[in-house]
Parts: C-alpha cells; structure tokens; sequence
C-alpha cells in the first residue's frame, strides 16, 4: 500500500495573548505515512477519530523553561490532548485491530505508539457516542467527577454556584450538586447556554456578559461552594458571597489564561469566612476514582439520569486552530471537538 | 469605701485607614467603681491586668452593618480583647477572690462580668508571667498551635514560610515547624526581629524591608507550608514560590487592613500546583485542641523547649490607643500587652 498524507497541526509560536489560528498552531500536510510498513517496535498504530479541545491547552503554549503542571508544548511538534483512535495494527497482544483506544493522541492523522500504559481501550457496552469519551465521560468529566466528590463535602441545602455551567465540566458539576440536594446558581456567557442549564437543573441560571454576577450572588446566596472554572471577576464576587466554611473548587480561570491577571481585591475574606481553597489536577485524583467513575457514569448517561453537554463539533484536524481560540474566547457552544475521521 | 476611678478605652470613630490614637479610640476617666458594693448579680468583679493588642482589633473597628467572623465594636462603649484579670469578689462559686482568669475583657480597669462561661481560671503551675497567658500561652499561642495542627500536614524536609515570625503566632509556628523537622524561611520588619527568628530556630530569616522575598523563596524554597500573617506581597511572593501540593494557612492579612488590598496577581498558580488555602479562626479550632495545647504547652515553656515571643509592654490603659496603632503599623518590638494594672 503506497504512503498516505498524514496531516498534523504543529505547535509554531508561543502566543502573546490569545493563540491566533494559522501562526499560534500551523496545519501541515507534508508527511506521509505507510499504514502497513511503519515500524510499531512492539506498539500499535492508531488512526486519531476524535480530538478534545480544551481550555487548558492555553496553559501548554508557553516557553518550556517555565514549568507547569503539563509540560509546555515543544514548538514544531504536533500539539497533544485527550482523545480516540482506533487501532489500524497492534504488535501489542493487548490490544488489537478495530478496538477504541482513549488517551493523549498527538494532532496527528495516524500516530504509532511505543508507550501504550496510558492509552485506555474503550468497552462501550452503553453504546455512547465515541465523542463523548473526550467530554463527560473523558478528562471533562472525570474533571468534574473527582473534585467535587473529593472537595465539595456538599450537604443537603447548601448552595452552589458554578461557572462555565453549560461547558463540559460546569455542567456536569451542576448535575452532581442537583443529585446531593443543593441549590444551584450557574452562569455562562449566552442566553442559549442559559437554557441549557437550566434543562439540566440549574435553579438559577444567568448570562454574566448581562447580568452582575455579584448581584445575582447576592440575592442568591450566600454560597457554600463554588466552582470556579473562571477566576478573576467571577472569583472576586464569589469571595463577597461566601459563607463561613465556603469550599473554593479551583478547577481553572480561563478568564485570566490570555490578558492581564484581573487584581482580585477581596482576598481578606478567605481569613474572616474561614474558605478552604482546593487546587487541583484531575490526573493527581484519578486514581482514587477511576473504577468508580467508570462504573456509574456511563450507567447514568444511558438510563436519562445525567445529561450529556451539548458539543460544538468541528470537521477535520484542520479546524483545531479556530477550535483552539473559540474555547480561549469562550465563542464555542458546547464540548468542542474535532472530528478528525468518523472511522 | 468610697468609689475609685475606673478607666476605660472607648470606641469613638470608626478609622478610615489606620486608627487614630485619641480619636478612634478615647481614653475616659470619667466613670467611677465602689469595689464593696457594685451589685455583682450572682457574677465576679475583675480588676483588669493585662490586655493583649492584637493585629485583628482593626477588624472590629467597623460599622455594625458589616457583618463578620467577630462582632463590630459598638461606637461609645469599650473596646474589647483578650486579657488576664484578678477576682476581686464572686457572688459565684466557681470563683474565689484572689484568682486569676483569662477570657475575653472590656478595656475598663475593673468590670463585673455575670456570663462567665467563656472566662477560663488560670492555674499556672509553671509559674509563668501573666502576660504569656495572652502571648504565647493565650490567642496568639492557640491560634498557631491549632492550625499548624490542622492544616500544615508537615512532613520532614519540607520547607516553611512563615511572615511576620517575630510575633505571638509567627514565633511559635517557627518552632513548631522546627520541631516537625521543616527547614523554616521566617519573614519580619527589623533586624532586630531577624536576629530572634535565627535564636529560635529559622534557618533563614531576613528584613522583608530590606531583602526582597520573592528573591529569597526562589533562592530557598520552593515552599511547602506557607503561614500567612500579612497577605498582599508576601501572599503574592508565596504563591509564585509555592510547590506542587503546597498548604497555606491563612492567618491573617496585617498588611491589607489599613490600606487599599495590594492586587496579587498569579492566583493561577493555585490551580497549577494544586494548592490548598486554608482560611480560619482560631476559635472554631479550640474546642479541637484546647485540652491538648494547655497539656503541652506550657510544660515545653517550663522546660525550655519552647520559647516564648518578646513582648512589647505600654503602661497603664492609657497607652493603648498607641499600642494599638503601632501594631497595625508593626512598629511593636514583639507581642504587644498593655500591663493595666501590677497585681
């Protein structure tokens, strides 16, 4: 069989602010690659089928001497993120041809793997749709899963809010609270993500590009977590509302990834409402939660009790650098993915 | 007996920055005590000899209608805080004349007090001054020995921060870190306050005037327990210096309550190496460790093993409105106490 293109999107530039799609992330199309010849030295090829894009990717595209949680992307290489591949050739007798791998994927085409202890097979018994193991049932998800388990210590009746309620993360968390009996307040930044949230539970949900957030928490609240996916603005507020003992789930603030640090002015309240504030890695919980989590949440999904995010699909490997800015700007509608083959 | 004078410090204005001796607080010579014949109502008449001032009074110093974790000071009537009295009569037989108590007290010379259950009878068989049952032996001392209990979860090698190390709380958490085998960075505002933090055990002090501390934590650190006394800079200066999994106990925020907050700017780094902020107030820790820290503590005074903080003495109640300020101001040369009265 002769090579076949293999098209990747390369890490190009370190962005100043906002990634620009084109110059931040470069599509190329000038490898190739022969399916049945490639080397595996004992791994599998896998055929990419889907990519997440998620906010935390900003956090990779800086210079690899400031380390980070996540090593910095390495410029002209292909970015990484969670994904599903299905496998073209395995010399791995784990695994084997036509199975659905979960794991980080390069942006790439067809990719060989050597290193295969993090690469997942994927059973499906609940017949999901593949795109949802890079959402609510991927690092999205588990994201939401583990934290709030560990860190929400969430009692009947308390109050939460929750921000980027209608993203792959805030709206599962949304959900959760709802199963343990809290009160909900939720925003996001369009009306129709509003009414999202509002399908899934939220009690109160708001549009913050419109509504005060402080206003609403306010009138609300007090609150007794809060979800900060947003930090700045949305966390200066929740500082104002908290109540005594409040628990801060630090889970990102995307608001801050691509401007000038918000000045928070509100810190002293951590002291006088005795907050707790819990940062967080979701791959540093996981293992605690892992069987858990796949044990209950596809069951969930399958029988009606957890809703699936909406997803904000893109077509081709090509589109992952408009995908990339969507999320950072927060222009995307839903779980962005990238359909990179349908199979 | 005729009645004699009995002063007191009231609160006169609410402060707009830092306090004002003379106006936000008044000293009044104008009301008088009979010592024989005030009706006690079944309670105990003090006299008044030591007060504590200490750096969270600014707190109080506020309209009513903001609500906080300790009640506002009510304009016209004393101030309050914590101190040591003597009994000089009891109509309750729980207490005997000539006995002395600790617990909260009015900024009077004398005071009746019929609520005693918050009112704790001083044994004192180690002998120690008076003055440390508001040091380290009081407040200042539970609060640094409850939460380093609580939240420091230290483990041997790791390395402490601790800011304003010279005082009541940060002189005890030096050596509490010492004694669970941290490597101990220790903050403060005079050379005279650097040379005592290295004659209880920091391995590296230094003048946060004179030396700047984001220099010294990249240097030493980085940090894995970070006290928090001062907040803005420092908490700033800590945040970018803090390592993976990294505790902070926040105790206070001294250099934001007189001034607008200093704008700290990487709190994305709470995310990013998952850090944990641990917001509290000593009092909803006591009941914990109450028992524990009055077994331990002042038998390690006693035995040399602990030691206590300098203390910054003013005479008389007079001298309060200064004390006060200069504690704000951190001009006081160690734990500040007003000596109302010798015996």
């Amino acid at each position: 069989m002769a090579p076949i293109r293999n098209a990747r999107q390369i890490f190009n530039e370190i962005p100043t602010d906002y990634p620009v799609p084109g110059r931040t992330v470069v599509y190329d199309t000038s490898q190739a690659i022969d399916l049945e010849s490639v080397p595996l030295h004992g791994g599998i090829l896998l055929k990419t089928l889907v990519l997440s894009i998620d906010p935390y990717l900003r956090s990779r595209m800086r210079d690899m001497n400031i380390k980070s949680y996540m090593p910095a992307f390495q410029l002209g290489e292909p970015l990484q993120n969670f994904g599903v591949g299905v496998v073209v050739r395995s010399e791995n007798p784990a695994f084997k041809a036509g199975e659905y791998v979960y794991g980080v994927l390069p942006f790439e085409e067809y990719s060989v793997h050597t290193q295969v202890e993090d690469l997942y097979k994927i059973e499906n018994n609940h017949n999901l749709p593949l795109s949802a193991f890079v959402g609510t049932v991927g690092m999205p998800g588990q994201t939401a899963y583990c934290a709030w388990k560990e860190y929400a210590q969430a009692k009947k009746g308390e109050v939460a809010f929750i921000t980027t309620g209608a993203g792959a993360v805030g709206s599962f968390v949304i959900q959760l609270a709802k199963r343990d009996g809290l009160k909900v307040i939720a925003s996001a930044g369009s009306d129709e993500k509003v009414a999202f949230m509002k399908e899934i539970g939220a009690d109160v949900a708001f549009n913050y590009k419109t509504t005060n957030t402080s206003q609403v928490l306010e009138k609300e609240g007090p609150i007794d977590v809060y979800w900060d996916n947003v930090g700045g603005e949305a966390l200066e507020a929740a500082l104002g509302a908290a109540a005594k003992n409040a628990r801060f789930i630090e889970c990102g603030m995307i608001s801050q990834y691509n401007v000038k640090p918000y000045p928070v002015m509100n810190l002293m309240n951590i002291v006088g409402r005795e907050i707790k504030i819990y940062g967080f890695i979701m791959l540093s919980l996981l293992p605690k939660y892992r069987d858990a989590f796949y044990a209950e949440v596809p069951a969930l999904i399958t029988s009606g009790e957890l809703k699936l995010c909406k997803e904000d699909v893109s077509k081709g490997l090509e589109s992952a650098g408009e995908a990339i800015l969507a999320v950072q700007k927060g222009t995307n509608t839903g779980k962005s993915v990238i359909i990179v083959a349908d199979q």
